[in-house]
């Protein structure tokens, strides 16, 4: 037997932002903590959305999101919800702000530690107390806004999920104007997480095919326009069908991701260096394609026809050439990464909730030879 | 800006209804009200599902659902709901007990009549009050398990549409099981009911790229395993296929339905004949699909492809042919209506919600055409 989710609230298209003010009006929010970092202030998004709030809605801003969200960061943000008696969340911003502010709809409302709602085995434990949130996302990739879990760093170096339908936010703003002229880097570095998100979840063998559809439809569309958003960083119809494509990615989560996330993750838990998930995603990839044919039934001819490759294409090898293109790195020791860490790697994406829908089994020497693959040595 | 809501907890697979008992317990549901109708009392379907409820379960069992839902049998459902006591309800069957039960979810917990809170601008008035519902699919077609709606027949003679989140069923148990054995007309015409609604959810002109995937997956899975559920009623992936297809186009129906519907709904409405919902869909599909060609962008080049038809296959000709193969009418005139009733057909069709979102916009003299030419005069 399987179960099917489809659980959330989107508003999509040129100008959604400005809707925040009579959304917060409906879900009765009076006095909403912003979630935000340091790159989406400098940037001159955060004083636009304010903007939009009415007199009565005077948002307190928390702009001190991490890269990849820590439990320090959430125990942080949570103390300054509470100094600031507020009563709901708008994140802004790329994934973490919105994974931060998931952590904080969740330890706002439960008693701590964070580390006892860890992992899918928890869902249970997260009731709906949890903070009704507000997502606007600012990149298109990470589908956090319309997804149910958050990836969170914990004190012990883990990086794990937290998964429950209230921690889903109430209601996606999703406007694609906020992306038009993100750099090259950011913008294909979250289109590969966003393509890579739809490619896994089509490839796991969990049985959800109104996911697997979106799945589909969502990679085929990256493949089409990433490449066009990244050269062309203010065409509006790129914009808007990558951040469609990231939806989607985020709509299919369900299904289950693979081996190219349950080894993300734990290499998005290094401190040094700090990687960028959406370009780890981009390397590992390749990889992981290869290490997956002739696992996937159809499902390769099925991606390469939706993709209008030939039959013949090698898909790994076409992924790895868009990355390029793109100006992806094709190693993640480009990135810094050395091999010492491979034991810490391994070990995490062997506990990773990712691994169980990879299509080929994962074993602990797998997940080393994949490592050292994307490594590039 | 467009909307997009995936608002459905689906348990799907053999065995699925199984479930009941322990859905009913996380729901919180002490004494449900079981709607069904008489046929599926007959076929001993719900002395099966009794079975599966514990001896604290015991449910007062509705078995007068008529055809097509009226708001008769919503008000005197309501009154048997009350007098029993009931505390949420577990609809069982095809579409008419399942609108039936989203009615008796409406009228247990809001002020009447129901006319109040018909067509799409009454949905606000819909609270969570609503009594909690659990679906339970003994047809693959209407796919109403799945979808916010209810269909409703008033006293007035007009076939009107219920809607609101607070309606949709909390959860659906689909068991394909349930339909092994379901005879051929019965199979053909609710089969053609899923197609229908994925084939003109896919068409209608609204914005939804993830409805748009799903109802393409969904008439693609229909055009390929509804001829074998027919011939071969107990072909057990025929069944879940179907069962699939008619999830598919629930999912779906968010994005806009059309011209089929739009008819198709007045003629539900009348008393004499007494019409099945998806045969009528079945006769109607081909004259719009006829009506709407030139209007449609590449998306018959889409369907075309997807249920691996040539590029030069007339769409309208190769459904009319499955309409023959799996023994459905050619004809309104067959099922016994007659020309008398074009005006009211009519009328119901340019007020019906399903109008505004068919790919060619429809003129009251467009309407008549399809209604005479349906009819096979």
């Amino acid at each position: 037997m399987i179960t099917i989710n489809y659980l959330t609230s989107i508003e999509f298209g040129s100008g959604a932002v400005q809707r925040l003010p009579q959304v917060l009006e409906e879900l009765g929010i009076k006095r909403p903590m912003l979630v935000t970092d340091a790159g989406i202030a400098r940037a001159g998004i955060l004083t636009r959305i304010c903007a939009y709030l009415s007199a009565e809605q005077s948002a307190a801003v928390f702009t001190d999101t991490p890269p990849n969200p820590t439990e320090e960061a959430v125990e942080l943000a949570t103390e300054f919800y509470r100094k600031h008696a507020c009563d709901g969340l708008i994140a802004i911003g790329g994934g973490s702000p919105i994974d931060l502010a998931k952590g904080v709809a969740l330890m706002a409302t439960h008693d701590g530690p964070l580390s006892r709602y860890a992992g899918m085995a928890a869902m249970p434990l997260i009731g709906p107390q949890a903070v009704p949130m507000i997502a606007v996302p600012t990149t298109a990739g990470t589908g956090s806004e319309v997804g149910r879990g958050a990836l969170i760093c914990l004190r012990d170096g883990r990086k794990l999920v937290f998964v429950s339908q209230h921690l889903l936010p109430k209601r996606a703003l999703c406007d694609p104007d906020l992306t038009l002229g993100m750099p090259a880097a950011l913008t294909a570095g979250t289109g590969m997480d966003a393509f890579t998100h739809c490619v896994e979840t089509f490839l796991s063998p969990r049985v959800n095919p109104p996911a697997e559809a979106i799945a589909l439809d969502g990679a085929a569309r990256a493949w089409r326009w990433l490449e066009r958003a990244v050269t062309h960083p203010n065409d509006a119809q790129a914009r808007w069908e990558m951040m469609m494509a990231g939806i989607h990615g985020g709509l299919a989560f369900q299904k289950g991701l693979g081996a190219v996330h349950a080894l993300a993750h734990p290499l998005g838990a290094l401190i040094e260096p700090m990687l960028h998930h959406g370009t780890v995603n981009a390397v590992l990839l390749p990889v992981v394609l290869r290490f997956n044919a002739g696992h996937v039934g159809d499902k390769y001819a099925r991606l390469k026809q939706a993709f209008g490759l030939p039959a013949d294409a090698d898909l790994a090898a076409e992924v790895a050439a868009l990355n390029t293109r793109i100006g992806m790195p094709s190693t993640l020791r480009e990135l810094g990464v050395s091999a010492n860490v491979v034991d810490r790697i391994v070990a995490g994406a062997m506990a990773d909730h990712s691994t169980p829908t990879n299509p080929r089994p994962l074993t602990e020497r797998d997940a080393a030879a994949l490592f050292m693959e994307a490594l590039g040595d």
